[in-house]
């Protein structure tokens, strides 16, 4: 059930276990977890005015409910999650739809010692009438159980190093226009961010052991290395390391404050947990804008490309720019992603 | 989008961002953090017997989600929250109810540093139909941006010192009598409360970090105060600080036990935070009764006005009666506030 | 309200306080306080190929909230949990219903220091239609008020070592041949386990303080060894005590990798908390199948009855065996259970 790095080949499919019916209960513990303040997702007419049925579950509680259904098969062994690549949030899914997992390793590299390899792995997951409504490509560092077994053949992926704007899903029912400002706490919309803008988000958040292994188990992620602190004190860390979802997920709901308008994730183009995270640390959000396009048929919703850094134990005025790739010490998330955000109407 | 002093003014009106519909999830977690036991909050058919539609939502709940509403416009940069008045709980709120959260300025005072300000503040939550379920005024010490900067002319605004039984809302629907003593777990009724009489409540509880700031993001509520233990290090506590509303919450699910039938919140008179609370402090309450009155054309419910006094880390046995204003170094919460209560049949 | 010893007497009857419905939000913080995995109780198109109207609420949800009620009338003062007997999950609980509590005291027996004794309790739940959904019995060491007060007449009750195989509940509606090995992780299915087979099951958790006290509270249970650390300094252990049905549910969830078509319990036979838990333990959970056996009507379900093992900061690749009704150090937790489990169709 739980594989090692020899365990893999180019091809094999998974299944993955426990289909999952999202709950009000699942959405109520993400905000309490979290701290995510869009609308969107807690106000019923507001969801209703934007053309949905009902309050759309928070993308990234999505993500991480899908996500957490790899584990068992990719992941559990996993020395470290390395990056994400095509991440699509293709359909809209609401409180009552049961998500089911998928996966295709799609790659494979033994690192040069023997230890451990890469797993590509392009993964989706699909509701209840069988739609996809996510899916993305992940690739992970996975110990070998033998390090005398044989390596197999390499094999590298074509990872796109975006996703084409004009690929983005957006509802064909929504009515962006409705997105009220008063509702969300902020007056901008697409027209007024520029590429090159950085936004300094002004919270912060102190991450505490018993919230990181809560949001963890709600995803039913069972990576080890997040709730065993008995055996992490023989790990390089000696510690429990959080989940890097939850600290996207804490830098999402801390840039409300400067992106109230940004409604619905639309893609994530890559990124890396460029440092672990762990208890006690406190997270801040830095948002750097990339691009800004608008959308086939689209005249009312735009796209924001997005460079989100969360930095912990630092003040933001004294964290320097940090160019793209380059690593600094205090900067443990570095995510490209991309957003959609109301236009303004034509006058 | 969050004010410092200088930037209030008499009669500035505020439509607070994210309006909120309360959901099973909310209530689950909100008992889950507090041990609210009330079985009017928690039994479906005891809520139905009582005439309402489905269980009402937690009075406390209501409270912190409204009250929440108004920290980003009001308290974003507060020193500290001072004082409470003209409490009024109107309707009850349902699961699937909707929040909206509106406030005016009606006082404004600079203290004699001229680094900051009290700022009073008369605010009221709305559901989806438009009818006021709470309102209530605060007033809260919030900083200077500059401290140079002019002082605005003081207005002081004219604040009952309570909430006048006769005013009291209880719903024309309500059939006391099915307020169960065998679902409460007390039999005592209105006509059992004196005047004057203390209650030393038996239970105790000790707060976590993890515990407060989930509770606290629930509300929505963004105070910096209560989450960046990074940024409290500088601040004259060291310390986060947990949100006076969880400690009200605690002390009165720790007061079930021998106020089991108070069945509902219908005022708070006023109130004090009197001393910070920390993670790691243990909570006890005492009640005082205040004062019993009947209320206008019922004879099956009264009201009850209550001294509730939050003490921690000190045995109640040990803690001297405390005189209304006065302070004690173990005493961090003094509210004064009323409740209703079912009274014994004529016979 | 709260008992001492000396208040108990055969035959007393009690009606619990708190009828309590179980939401969704319950079922969420379940999952997120514990890492259950079942997709019995998180999917809802597998639970109603099951037969069911909708996901039954997790059978271990279903006692700790039924055992929570009893705790302030039979508990509060409670010393030791010592064990269970006869436990049978009777009929299933859905999200909806209402849970009533009901004891009666069946036996006493004062313990020779004169300070406490042990008062032997058969509880029930019912629902809101008055059907029991559950039945127990256990003992429970309660101090004395008065250790001068003088002792009941000492009565033991005749107590089954094991609830019968054929006694055993199961729904007649349920078709186990949908519960599928895909959803649920695992193929082993009934003929697929041995008496003797020894399952040490992978997984770890470290435990909080946060989350034991939020479990403990969700389920109502008052006991105060587990919320007062003020009060827990001058306790023999000099801190919190974690509610046993906590580890109980923490061993149940890391056991879902070994025992994933294990769909339900059917009955507990007899149980020990072995030693105290605290904050900060990490639990192990090793299973040995004790018996199996087919059940009456039923060639699609059979029955297993498992021993497990609960155990703190220890490898079980280093925990000996450990006989039956031995105690190691490291055991927490010596459960005697059964669950049900789909059998291969016949070929």
């Amino acid at each position: 059930m739980s594989h090692f790095f020899e365990d893999f080949a180019v091809g094999q499919r998974f299944a993955h276990a426990i289909p999952r019916t999202i709950t009000a209960g699942d959405c109520a513990l993400y905000l309490a977890l979290t701290g995510a303040r869009s609308p969107v997702h807690c106000s019923e007419p507001l969801a209703r005015a934007l053309g949905h049925p009902s309050c759309p579950v928070d993308d990234l509680l999505v993500f991480h409910i899908a996500f957490g259904k790899t584990v068992q098969d990719i992941s559990y062994n996993a020395v470290a999650n390395l990056g994400y690549a095509n991440l699509r949030f293709v359909e809209p899914v609401y409180v009552g739809d049961t998500l089911h997992g998928h996966s295709e390793v799609i790659g494979l590299k033994e690192n040069s010692s023997g230890k451990n390899g890469v797993v590509y792995v392009s993964s989706r997951a699909v509701n209840q009438h069988g739609r996809e409504v996510l899916s993305w490509v992940r690739w992970v560092m996975v110990a070998k159980r033998d390090p005398a077994a044989p390596a197999p053949a390499t094999v590298l992926p074509d990872l796109p190093r975006e996703v084409p704007f004009a690929s983005l899903a957006v509802p064909a029912f929504l009515r962006s226009e409705a997105l009220d400002p008063v509702a969300t706490g902020g007056t901008r919309l697409w027209d007024d961010y520029e590429a090159g803008e950085v936004i300094d988000h002004p919270g912060g958040m102190t991450l505490e052991e018993a919230e990181h292994m809560m949001a963890t188990r709600l995803y039913q992620n069972t990576a080890r290395v997040h709730f065993d602190a008995h055996r992490a004190k023989s790990s390089s860390t000696g510690r429990r390391l959080i989940y890097g979802g939850h600290v996207i997920s804490i830098c999402r709901a801390l840039s409300h404050d400067g992106l109230e308008n940004a409604f619905a994730l639309a893609a994530i183009n890559g990124g890396t947990h460029a440092n672990p995270t762990f208890a006690g640390d406190t997270l801040y959000c830095r948002h750097i804008v990339l691009d800004r396009a608008g959308l086939p048929g689209r005249s009312d919703v735009g796209a924001l490309r997005l460079r989100m850094l969360g930095a912990k134990n630092v003040e933001l005025s004294s964290l320097p720019p940090v160019a793209a790739g380059e690593r600094h010490e205090a900067v443990v998330l570095d995510l490209d992603y991309t957003v959609l955000v109301p236009r303004r109407k034509a006058k």
